[in-house]
């Protein structure tokens, strides 16, 4: 036991800051190891100590202070005295201190800061001499009053602000900074008056017991109820302990050779290298917050005091070089001395993240590895869409213009005038003229409009209605399901907030944000030409990571646009969308509601052409590299017109008794789409279901994409296609329709008289696919996870009603880290995922692995998906870049965590 | 070289049956071992031999008959001459044979049987003789022709039918018995020489010829394309070969010495030990088929046949000893001579099976379990269920009766007057008159109409559909979805199949087989009481079995019939069906509509009390055992109208502009149903989710409950109530609601001053619940997995759309092996479960683990079950006898395995 003890009161309770060093972070806390490592850089942190996370535990654990720390703090205090000059209780120089909480872990709930402790009546006459502020020093010795008595000792704030209030309503003024230094002073008497009454005693004015009651606090504070629900929550464990900072204050506002600003080590916005920032001379930091003075420019300072500036460059060289990263760095200047208080790395925007990582590498000040591994990947997607100039949008929401707020359907900003169906939008759109399509939600009669549009906004629809998929394919931002504005059809107009928006008139919309404002929002375009830092960076990227990375493009012009980003392949090609367009649309429904064989047939042939003409463009801009083509997923009764508007119109009919053959048409149209009608569309007649019962469109299909692909091969396109069969649930699924198309393709060959490379694979979409991908290896020549339908299936969630009716809320309190559909769930949908590779491999060791999910464009997702060793991901054109850049980290990550 | 040789030489090629035994099936064949088993058995088996399977891959080696082999076939011959008294090509008593092939595995696709081998003119004269018939020797001669013709040489058989019809033609007859013995000579000419033409040679007379082209064709077989199609179709090796049966032909119709018949150890109706069956004297099994004669029964051979008749008994007597199963032999008698041609397992109705099986057992022929094994637990639902009596549904086909066939949705038979409407249903019902509800289809609306009915008969609608559920629940018989049938309800009638049935028409449905017939059929109601072999026989099953058995049951009255059943508990009781009664939904409709927190809660706290009174019936007829209560699970909207009829409705009063009071009611109606309409039900705000969002409705179920259970304690009842959260697929959901209903429960507990033993669990219904069931079984004390939805989520079906559209087609095309909603998915479903039973045990060792799926009642789901090592299947209650039977059987066939 004696043994014991001994070895206890050898440990060092109290560090001064220069004694600390960055690893002792559980032992320090992370402010604590933070100033101490500052401090051994040698920068001028204004001197203090730390009293240790250990020393918390033994208080905790005796109920008092042990016996030695305040001598111990007393010790250091002399330390620090000495450093500065100042004396702590002295009346010339009075050494104030600050005293802050700092566990290892930030934790809000844990004590507020108490500054300005040391200050009583004899030294606070030594502040007005020193400050020449007679205002200042009551306001600041009145403020300490209200922290000490609220914050160490429980006292309730609210009474001090009445007192404070009263004040102001007596002096008939209404800002704080209204009153003056007499007013204060009159304060800080009634507080004292306050503190005597409820604490039957006087406010302290001895600074060591001053200090000794906050220690004690910050101790006691680490197991308030809200600290320890916070720690319970985020299961940080119980017993770590919190350190407290006590450091010497520095003012600002002490002359004319004093001031405070902050300062960036290179342009937040640009990147550029340059430091930049503001201060403020003879000024506190609430001075600059309070906005009553306007800073000047860190440049000016050159002029104003050339010594501290050299001094500040110096000291911003070494921050940058030692952090190997941009800084922000919080100085104060008191009387001729610069005191750093603080450098955290900076905030940046995306351009200047991307200039920052790539100049420095080429400074040689990190490696290439490091510059990749700095840029956020969805940041980047800043720099690939359109967005609106910020300070016109705050302009905007300033002026009231924001209508509402719908779903964030599809990246991007567009303005233009509101244009309320679609022929009229292509007819404007075609001359020239920006317009938003605003519909109460669109359907593939609305796709030509679309095409000619800037944006898309919806009043309904989740983030898989027609709206949002069509503009995420074509790279349009949309707002979906914006229930905040109501349509007018009839009358080209839309209400929202009160207003009402005629066609014509012009709107705006975020489609990153899902923001809706009346009027024009000047937007800046994008140009990743011009965005060379980003192309080196990303040229960087490709050569670390292991995951290729392809897009999804249902169109020539995507898969072109893919292929300008970066892209190795398509992913993803989606077939049914050709046949959602103005001119085949018919002939789809002729081939759905055939009701002969002869029909059907002739319809299908009438198709053909068009999917040909399409897959050529795709296999020419592809040239060289892997196409792969979904065959039709949807089921047929989403080509045909919808049900209750048809319900509506028979009705109607029935009702007037209209024309018989009018009605006639109607009615049988009805019993179609009645028939094909399903309770759960999802999960009925759809995918390779559909093609097993009428196999005549995949037929067609494949035909189309074999005739393209030979077609190609005749004019010296190298093409690599691969047939994919979606929803597969069970190998004689794939196995039968294979036995049905292989014939067809290899008689397409023999007509044309080429060989083309073609496979045939499946969508790993199903859990049961994913569980008995063993089986379905042995038919699937490659698998690509479709994450969207296994997410569905998975959670048993329909992404339609999900997200409008719990799913966002789910995220919102928590009982969902994140919404599944935009991040992979790797506890769920991922176990299935590793299943099907692990089993997919085990029959097929060389199988080519992909996802095309929208999955394939988020860098968590990707991070996943590197980490099962997957081949590729696949996203939106759009996206390509982001997924190069995060399959890089992904790589980078893996190997940093192997070392 | 020559060493090997010698063996071959020695390898014994030819076994006359009593050298074979019953262990030799992979030399002998099947059909050979068993003969060869018979014939050491004592049995008078018509004497002849066996060709080994070896010869056959000997001779498909070397393209020929091994040398010495007929050599042997000729020895053996020379013992069954001795044996018979007969001759091989003898001319008075002539030896005839029979050549069969004969595999290990029993084979389509092999030859045909080859009669009356031996035959040729002389021979002919010799069973002319023999028989006195002249017409039947050259039936039989004339047959042996086109046998050996076409089975062993592959001569066009149509050919042979070709000269058989000109025969008729011109003699003007139609049967073939109606030609004369000189007509079958002429045939027999006939047929020699289209053989010669055909051939270029005689047809062979040399009975040794005849046998060894024979034996060669048999040989050949083998390997004939349908049967190595079906060989690679079932993994059945290519290397067995088949071996040769050679048989002595026995004749029944020498004379009134002779005959031939077929007999049972026991009444294959009712099992009575008895020697049970029919024969015919001088005649052959042709005539038995040809129906010409009337067959007398056994029983009268005693003063018939006295001897044989001794002989007949002391032999059955012995087979049933041997193969200690009531066995169907089939026998003839050639002048004086009792032979046994063939014995096999006896096939036997439900009832039969049971009491054979109890008998044999308190016999000591067999054990107990091995009588458990004995029958099949599907069979039994024949005994628990009324049937239409056979004789009286044969006639109905006869007569035409038979209407449509829908889908076999609940079983049992019910026969009664057609009514088209609930409240005519309920009215006539409950005067005592047996009806069956015919609808288009049912809502919670019609339910107090099912309850007064015999059976339920809807036009659309699958399995899942309401009324098939509902019935289900009941035990009703339902026929569902018979699209077959059109109902008008409007005319009050119903037409199928050209004919119209008007209301109060009788109709008659067979729920297990899904028909529908006009007229009264008479059922036979079925008396669990009288059943007392079956009661016999599920008590010895209860004690082989490791699975409890428990029961699915929503209502008072369910449970108590789920009891008298043997159910040990109530694995599931759906809150919500209770919701759906005539008097209750109204006020559920008002608390969905709500639109203010104190009306829903003045509506909640109405249905409070019914639903207490309902758990209060439940606890008490389960007194002593557990009860699993599932809180609300189905979307809101199914309580509401119907969404297409609302639209309908507004739209017309819209066109007619009818009442405005009653236009915006509707108008209301619509707007709300349409606010909670899904895409996807299935995949919707439906169970735990609903009760996130809405926590109301749960927490005055979990009130209702510990009301319930808090009173019957009071009353001494014994209750153990398990609350169960559906539709869990993330442990937070569940910890949630946990956290919710933990303090209902125990405030009700304190209110009511009583401790019940509670538990909280949750549905295993959502594959990502499987895949994370360690997270989930942190909160959950008890799992039940919800096959049902798992099949649906695992398969990503809708059971609504699929079984229609194209599940049903899936199973007919072999695509799918069975029905998954039938019976439990191993592959993929099976995995989950596994993986939930092993995460689950893994969490919290001891925890509860059922079934409530409809699998719970399917004899091969429940063994899976056992093998996952569940503690309990729960059932509908009329399947609890099933399920108590196939859960023994999973027990002693996993303890067969491991010996």
């Amino acid at each position: 036991m004696a043994a014991k003890s001994v070895t206890k009161r050898r440990k060092k309770r109290v560090y001064l800051f220069h004694e600390g060093n960055k690893e002792l972070k559980d032992l320090l806390g992370g402010k604590g190891a933070n100033l101490a490592e500052m401090s051994n850089l040698g920068l001028p942190v204004p001197p203090g100590f730390t009293i240790t996370t250990e020393t918390c535990m033994e208080f905790l654990e005796r109920k008092e202070l042990p016996p030695g720390l305040m001598d111990d703090a007393r010790a250091a205090l002399r330390h620090v005295e000495k450093e500065t000059g100042k004396k702590f209780g002295g009346r010339d120089n009075p050494l104030l201190v600050s005293v802050r909480s700092g566990a290892k872990i930030s934790m809000p709930g844990m004590m507020d800061t108490i500054l300005n402790l040391g200050l009583n009546d004899d030294t606070l006459q030594g502040m007005v001499e020193l400050t020449g502020n007679e205002r200042f020093a009551y306001d600041a010795y009145r403020r300490f009053i209200m922290m000490f008595s609220t914050v160490a000792l429980g006292l309730d704030r609210a009474d001090f602000d009445k007192m404070m209030d009263q004040m102001k309503e007596k002096r008939g003024v209404t800002q704080d900074t209204e009153l003056t230094a007499e007013d204060l002073q009159e304060l800080v008497a009634q507080y004292k008056a306050y503190f005597r009454r409820k604490m039957k005693r006087d406010f302290p004015t001895d600074p060591m017991e001053q200090l000794e009651t906050a220690i004690t606090a910050v101790f006691n504070s680490w197991n308030t109820p809200r600290a320890v629900a916070y720690r319970n929550f985020y299961k940080i464990p119980h017993d770590l302990g919190t350190a407290v900072n006590v450091q010497t204050m520095v003012f600002g506002n002490m002359g004319d050779d004093s001031g405070t600003g902050v300062a960036f080590t290179r342009d937040p916005a640009t990147g550029k290298k340059d430091v930049y920032g503001e201060f403020l001379i003879n000024a506190q930091g609430e001075d600059v917050v309070a906005g009553v003075r306007t800073p000047i420019k860190i440049a000016q300072m050159k002029q104003k005091m050339p010594r501290i500036y050299r001094e500040f460059i110096r000291l911003a060289t070494r921050i940058e070089k030692h952090y190997r990263d941009a800084m922000d760095i919080e100085f104060t200047i008191e009387r001729g001395k610069l005191y750093v208080l603080q450098c955290r790395v900076g905030k940046r925007t995306a351009r200047a993240a991307v200039r920052i990582a790539v100049d420095m590498a080429n400074e040689k000040l990190i490696s290439r590895r490091e510059a990749v591994m700095r840029v956020d990947p969805q940041q980047i997607n800043q720099l690939l869409l359109p967005g609106f100039d910020p300070k016109e949008k705050e302009q905007a929401v300033k002026e009231g213009r924001l209508l509402a707020k719908g779903l964030n359907a599809s990246p991007g900003a567009a303005s233009g005038a509101a244009v309320f169906d679609a022929d009229r939008a292509a007819e404007l759109g075609e001359k020239g003229q920006a317009v938003v399509l605003v519909r109460p939600e669109t359907t593939p009669d609305d796709v030509h409009g679309m095409l000619a549009s800037k944006g898309i906004l919806t009043a309904r629809g989740g983030a898989t209605s027609h709206a949002a998929v069509v503009a995420r394919g074509l790279g349009l931002p949309c707002v979906a399901g914006c229930e905040g504005i109501h349509v007018d059809e009839e009358k080209r107009l839309l209400s929202a907030d009160g207003k009402v928006l005629k066609e014509g008139e012009p709107i705006s919309i975020d489609g990153a944000t899902g923001e809706v404002f009346a009027g024009l929002i000047p937007t800046i375009e994008p140009d990743l030409d011009k965005e060379k830092e980003l192309a080196t960076l990303l040229s960087w990227a490709d050569k670390f990571r292991r995951l290729e990375v392809w897009a999804n493009a249902d169109y020539p012009r995507d898969a072109i646009r893919a292929r300008g980003f970066g892209a190795q392949g398509i992913g993803l090609c989606r077939t049914e969308h050709m046949f959602m367009e103005t001119e085949r649309l018919p002939i789809v429904q002729r081939m759905i509601l055939a009701k002969t064989p002869e029909a059907r047939k002739k319809a299908l042939d009438e198709l053909l052409p068009f999917q040909r003409s399409d897959f050529e463009g795709i296999f020419e801009a592809m040239d060289g590299l892997p196409v792969v083509i979904r065959l039709i997923d949807p089921p047929l009764h989403e080509f045909l017109p919808d049900h209750d508007e048809l319900l509506r119109e028979v009705t109607e009919l029935e009702c007037k008794g209209g024309k018989p053959r009018k009605l006639k048409r109607a009615q049988e149209m009805l019993a179609a789409v009645e028939s094909m009608r399903e309770m759960n569309p999802m999960l009925g007649l759809r995918g390779c279901r559909l093609s097993i019962m009428m196999p005549e469109i995949v037929e067609m299909q494949t035909r189309a994409i074999m005739e393209a692909a030979c077609n190609c091969a005749k004019r010296k396109v190298d093409v690599h296609v691969k047939i994919m069969i979606p929803l597969v649930g069970h190998i004689n699924e794939l196995s039968l329709i294979r036995k049905r198309l292989e014939p067809v393709a290899k008689q397409v060959m023999k007509e044309q008289g080429v060989k083309v490379d073609y496979k045939f694979g499946t969508m790993i979409e199903i859990p049961r696919a994913a569980l008995t991908a063993d089986q379905i290896a042995t038919e699937a020549q490659f698998f690509s996870f479709g994450t969207n339908d296994l997410t569905q299936t998975c959670f048993g969630y329909s992404r339609d009603d999900a997200e409008g009716k719990f799913l966002l809320k789910y995220v919102e309190d928590k009982i969902l880290p994140v919404n599944p559909f935009q991040t992979l769930d790797r506890d769920g949908v991922g176990k299935l995922m590793e299943t099907a590779v692990k089993l997919g491999r085990k029959t097929r060791p060389r199988i080519e692995l992909g996802i095309c999910g929208e999955h394939g464009g988020d860098p968590s997702s990707i991070e996943f998906c590197h980490q099962l060793g997957l081949n590729y991901v696949s996203c939106s054109p759009f996206r390509v870049p982001i997924a190069r850049l995060a399959a890089a980290q992904a790589a980078v990550a893996e190997k940093m965590a192997k070392k």
